[in-house]
């Protein structure tokens, strides 16, 4: 995933911006939510949010008539120390760039 | 409601997978959101999120061009203990079932 | 912005509802989300989230075709005390007033 965004907050360090992986600092619960914009193109997107190597939830945004559509979810996720979550382009592309679009994650509570 | 899906995280089981409905097991404000997810028909879908018998937020997926579109929408609520809140599809009809959605709820601070 | 919607949830006092600005009340990181509904019209619309006087995030809602659509966003902030939040329409109209739209915000953790 190219990330040409700016990383608004990045506490404790966690967000690996260069590969825009997030690695769970410690096991707990998340929460995660990402919208993902596509600027107008006539691909259909599917976004993945993985987790490791296992895609959780998708979003999609399909719509060919209108200039920016966001593919957005969002998800409390049980993980261990040292996951790695991030959101991988399943379907399309996004010729735009990423422009737009947010990905974020906290932890909610430890355990 | 019925939920085909996955509960992905379910820490304190206050969550009743059979009727999707989150029963609050203390007095607090909870972050409650949703993506609902309609499959391509003719119809828009109106999802409320319902807190015991009173819709707080609503809302909509219309467009019929597209293959998959969310109704999405979030809110902070204040909960007493034992209320129940869960989503309801208010309009429209879910004909290739809630694949994709998803409903999260979490305690932001207990009062 | 004129805001004649419910604040169904607003502990602390720290939303002014006549201008729709959250003012933090300490320094911490912050969540916000927002989903702002437009009415069936023929215009694009674009919701900054501004923190101050700076556009953090922006969001989008062009479909001319459905009822009812959201331009929905999410971030997680870094707010100094007595940062003013809040949301702008910065393109577009909403003819039909801001039904249905929320604008949610808390304390992830004080810095």
């Amino acid at each position: 995933m190219d990330c040409s965004g700016t990383v608004l907050v990045n506490i404790g360090n966690h967000f690996d911006l260069k590969a825009s992986v997030f690695q769970a600092p410690r096991r707990g619960i998340y929460s995660f939510s990402f919208h993902v914009v596509k600027v107008y193109n006539r691909q259909t997107i599917q976004v993945n949010l993985m987790q490791n190597d296992y895609p959780v939830i998708s979003a999609f945004a399909g719509d060919q008539d209108v200039t920016r559509e966001a593919a957005s979810n969002g998800v409390l996720l049980m993980v261990e120390r040292d996951d790695r979550v991030y959101l991988k382009l399943e379907r399309g592309t996004l010729m735009g760039g990423w422009k737009y679009s947010t990905f974020s994650g906290f932890l909610v509570f430890p355990l």
